[in-house]
């Protein structure tokens, strides 16, 4: 397998370096096949099908219709479609109702998700409940239940956390969100509301999910999953980076964050990426093949290294659920270490691994996710993840269990001495 | 030089082929350095230096520094964070003063410029001047002198048109633009105007110029065009698609698009597509080494074209400025003739124009530019773009010169006899 400098890179969460197989897809698309996709010429019109063949294997993929997947630059530009699309599009009912529009989201989703919100609760736009999950990292269906409100629009809960790994039980949410849209059509029905105005939409709330981190280890069926809106993206499944899609369900209604030409049924603006979107299609389709053998292969090489850390490394905490996690997923605190020192040791050994998000590194913050498991923040500042991926065997965790072990004993005897 | 097909492609401004350069300038960051730049591990340093290089590189080319280059998914990403930018991050300031910010654009700008203001112009959170254009496409310094209010917050005003190529007078617009700004700062003064809540922003009106159809062609030294905000991108000057850039001059102030991770100085979140952007840092730099040479080339063979248009086919008009266009570009109205009828019979041919903007082509309307410079809504319908490029030769003019002139007459006589 595939390996720059002999290295052990343990960072797939962060980013994946390309398959073959995708850069081999997008090569006749840079100088061979260039059109823009909006031309009416053959440059044009041969783009447009490759485009749309893409897009008609991602929905196939998804179990769903090509008319339902909207591309985008990104995870973090899905979610911010997802979350501001659906409240600004409301937004003018909303105000002459009266009302404020409620989202329901978690405290451990990323920050793509979290600062939307947050900015909205800011702008006075929409009130947020931030639900709080177990130690073990997973959010209880219970709790979503119990925040429903008649004027809830979203219920935005990731497939699987970035940091902890953990999934989420996004079935059991769906069918929570079901019960209440039906309990809620027969209560408007009963009550003979026949004022349209303050029926809103019974397809309300909708339920969007990131599923980032998901591809090639989790069940991608939207129908299945029963979410009216996904998140993807290529960069964390050896896809390209710069692109992503949002799979919003027919019906759902949003706003765009941009404004321009008529692309992507004009909620999405800006010149198809055609390249990236041929690669992406590749990705997520080479993830769906892979997924069950590779999951296997993962989560018993995951579980052994777990077991190895916790058995070989005194004072050694687990960061969430130990089964109901990402087959690639390991987090685990070290106690009285700082996280960011074991990395660049572990760096200096040719071990590639991360202290949590990588978009969150440069904050000196402990991680958010951490310290909703309930976690001290001494136990979030000491929490390294490895995050494993297609090149990764079982002489890697030996290597990493070769050198860990010292570099934790060498820092904690250091942090005695201070 | 390249040809895909032998074929003669003329519609540059859609979109380019990438260039060998580029191509192989981007190949070892999909496999080989393929980090995340947040990262704190070898690969995502390596990742971050590659990515600090390409901004280095592409604030030279733009004689600016790095940090004030914000990267982004293209030219309509930049267009719209520019003016939603500046508006948004104003809004709560201008609210309290009980104004409304005030933008000064043209009629003939790109939707990714127009549709942000008229967006915001609904929502009632900007007034917006669209100032008329001569007859030869071009905006007269005058009448932005004439539009600049007190809280005139931003001049949007395209480098050169993407239809029909002409040239605006920037360096001009700066220039009253900063006149206007000191008799502002003096009658403040005077009026000794101590509460700094009035005084808003001595900095204000900003200058954004979208100048994606420019890279390649015109000057791209910001310090002498004298903008605060300049949108650059990929897919028109042989760059990647999928990639842009945002020049914001240090103390213009932004509100993001979206929110999420704390990359391009929180600006602009989301993992950075750094092969895009190193392919992009490519780009422009041949574009500016190329630039003299490839425009005097363009030229020439522009105005042997135009002339021999004007000549050959009767009723033929050139719609913009003859002189003050973009080297590359040739904009041509030929009277009673549908625009897409001879597009379609071109293509048939294996020639490759467009009728107007690729972003709108499969909007119904004439296009908004023609009927600004004065045009029927007929000669908008019967126009035609010829945007050249790097390996259009005088015989591919040739070429066109001996199929066009039948075309027209052809379906002149079809529609006559309708």
């Amino acid at each position: 397998m595939f390996k720059v400098d002999n290295r052990v890179y343990m960072d797939h969460a962060a980013t994946t370096y390309m398959d073959e197989r995708v850069k081999e897809a997008m090569e006749k698309y840079w100088i061979e096949n260039f059109g823009n996709p909006s031309s009416l010429h053959s440059e044009g019109r041969k783009a447009r099908i490759a485009l749309e063949n893409a897009r008609e294997q991602i929905a196939s993929t998804l179990n769903t219709r090509y008319e339902e997947i909207i591309f985008t630059n990104g995870g973090t530009e899905s979610d911010n479609l997802a979350i501001f699309g659906v409240v600004r599009f409301l937004s003018e009912l909303f105000k002459d109702l009266g009302k404020r529009p409620h989202i329901i989201t978690t405290k451990i989703e990323h920050h793509a998700v979290l600062r939307p919100c947050q900015v909205l609760e800011r702008e006075g736009m929409t009130d947020v409940t931030y639900l709080e999950v177990g130690k073990n990292g997973i959010v209880d269906p219970k709790d979503v239940e119990a925040s429903l409100r008649p004027e809830t629009v979203l219920v935005s809960v990731m497939y699987a956390n970035n940091e902890v790994g953990t999934i989420q039980p996004i079935q059991e949410i769906t069918k929570v969100i079901k019960d209440f849209k039906k309990k809620k059509l027969e209560i408007e029905n009963s009550l003979k509301i026949e004022n349209l105005k303050f029926k809103i939409d019974e397809n309300m709330p909708y339920f969007h999910c990131d599923a980032c981190q998901a591809a090639g280890y989790l069940e991608l069926d939207v129908k299945k999953l029963g979410v009216d809106l996904l998140t993807l993206n290529g960069s964390k499944n050896y896809g390209p980076k710069g692109i992503g899609l949002l799979y919003a369900k027919k019906g759902v209604q949003l706003s765009p964050l941009m404004y321009g030409g008529a692309q992507e049924r004009a909620i999405r603006p800006g010149t198809e990426n055609v390249p990236a979107i041929i690669g992406l299609a590749e990705a997520l389709k080479n993830a769906q093949e892979d997924r069950e053998k590779e999951s296997e292969r993962l989560t018993e090489l995951r579980d052994s290294f777990v077991e190895r850390l916790l058995k070989e490394i005194p004072d050694t905490t687990l960061n969430g659920s130990k089964d109901n996690r990402l087959p690639n997923n390991i987090n685990v605190s070290f106690a009285g270490v700082e996280g960011e020192s074991i990395l660049l040791y572990l760096d200096e050994a040719g071990i590639a691994c991360s202290t949590g998000s990588a978009c969150t590194s440069e904050s000196l913050d402990p991680s958010h996710v951490i310290m909703a498991l309930g976690g001290k923040s001494e136990l979030a500042h000491s929490s390294i993840r490895f995050s494993l991926g297609k090149e990764n065997t079982k002489e890697d965790v030996d290597y990493v269990m070769s050198i860990l072990p010292g570099i934790i004993e060498k820092l904690r005897s250091i942090s005695a001495i201070r």
